[in-house]
């Protein structure tokens, strides 16, 4: 089926994810909202995220995509549920995906979730996991200081993040964990940083790859998998003019990107 | 929901699939068939394979599962589309869930798929990688001697593996691979000598795991977990009397097994 995959985020974290459907379903087309005028969605209340979220979700769907990712822990945590009662194509989040990998991932059935404060606060993936299978033991961990680290201008500094790793992770090592969940959209862009930090006895998930992993699973039973390379081109829009958009957005699918402004 | 999950094989293969499902989820209850009388299934037609599925699908279902797995390779290669329409309930197979753990993992687009002779000639799994990331290249490996080596009596003596290893995987080091699918449901008991055959640089992915993790995922989207502790018994039926299946049930699950024989 030709249609596109809608991809929602408050910003640029769900390019990761994009990215990630990019790679492992090339035949598939992405239509992108990042809802950079109201971003971020963590101090907001769950009404708001609500609203925001349903918004842009009704956006993609009036354009015709046959599914939607929404990309972002937060938007999740507060909007999933509502929104898969309220519309009948599939909307699948990133919690769900990363919390199935990490359950069959961990060996010893102790997992370490890092994401934002939002995130770690609302215990999303303890209780993801604990309805699935209550024998793991979930610990969280809010790395404050990522996403701002992240979006700086320019390339990564190795040396700077080895030394933010060093200060956010303090402590994680020595919980007895061998899996850790990227609960934050950001964080897949540390991944292997944080693979070094934790060394190779620790398996590092991130939940944005599970979801386009997922994205797979549910366009093959519902049968609607793009089979041949016939797909159109992938669409970026964003709710307010934003040039940090368009550059991280470039940098990280590594392609000029120019995301189309639209009031909704 | 407090159903059960269906989980049919012709034989003991898909206990590798029941174990794994027991491991994630240990919430849900399993009854398994397996179809002993008919074993095995790979030098059947692809109608006599749809007829043997179908009577034991239909057997489960009558005893009120709320979703199927179809824990045989030979069987959802000639049965999974016709059986997920004719039923209502979810029906998966353990094809597509390692095709796409394989697409997720594999990084340089290479990958081999280790299988019976009907596997291996039948391009299951080519087909369906193909359908969805036509940019991967798949080989075909058929190890016919890895059955017959791993339903022999006893525990399986470590330098015999080595062995059987180096002849049957003979040639597929050199391929270029970066990762290897384990298209049998019987293989997983191996799957520890084959990673280490291999080496560390070589993901080596069990179908049958990837299958458990998708019966979270369809449950999920479904709403049909079993959210908390207050599961059944699991039950095991056969279509004909086998010391062979209790036997090899006993050790794999690590628990005594006694089938209850039925005539469906």
């Amino acid at each position: 089926m030709n249609n596109a995959i809608g991809v929602f985020d408050s910003g640029v974290g769900g390019l990761t994810v994009a990215r990630e459907i990019m790679r492992q379903l090339p035949n598939e087309t992405i239509y992108y909202f990042g809802d950079v005028k109201n971003c971020p969605y963590g101090d907001k209340t769950k009404e708001e995220i609500i609203k925001y979220t349903d918004r842009a979700v009704k956006f993609l769907i009036d354009k015709g995509v046959k599914m939607i990712v929404l990309a972002c822990n937060t938007a999740t945590a507060a909007a999933l549920d509502y929104l898969q009662d309220k519309y009948d194509i599939p909307i699948i989040g990133v919690v769900q995906p990363g919390a199935r990998r990490a359950i069959q991932a961990t060996e010893n059935n102790k997992v370490l979730v890092l994401g934002t404060k939002f995130t770690a606060n609302s215990k999303v993936y303890d209780i993801e996991i604990e309805n699935i299978n209550s024998e793991i033991l979930v610990f969280d961990k809010a790395c404050p200081a990522f996403v701002p680290f992240i979006e700086s201008e320019g390339n990564l500094d190795k040396e700077a993040t080895k030394n933010i790793l060093k200060e956010s992770l303090n402590n994680t090592s020595n919980l007895g964990i061998d899996t850790v969940v990227l609960g934050c959209t950001h964080y897949p862009i540390l991944k292997k940083d944080i693979e070094e930090y934790y060394g190779s006895s620790i398996k590092v998930i991130s939940s944005g790859r599970e979801a386009a992993r997922e994205v797979s699973t549910v366009l093959g039973y519902a049968k609607l998998h793009q089979k041949k390379l016939n797909k159109k081109e992938h669409k970026f829009y964003i709710s307010e003019a934003s040039e940090n958009f368009n550059n991280i957005a470039s940098k990280w699918l590594n392609k000029e990107i120019t995301a189309e402004v639209v009031e909704i």
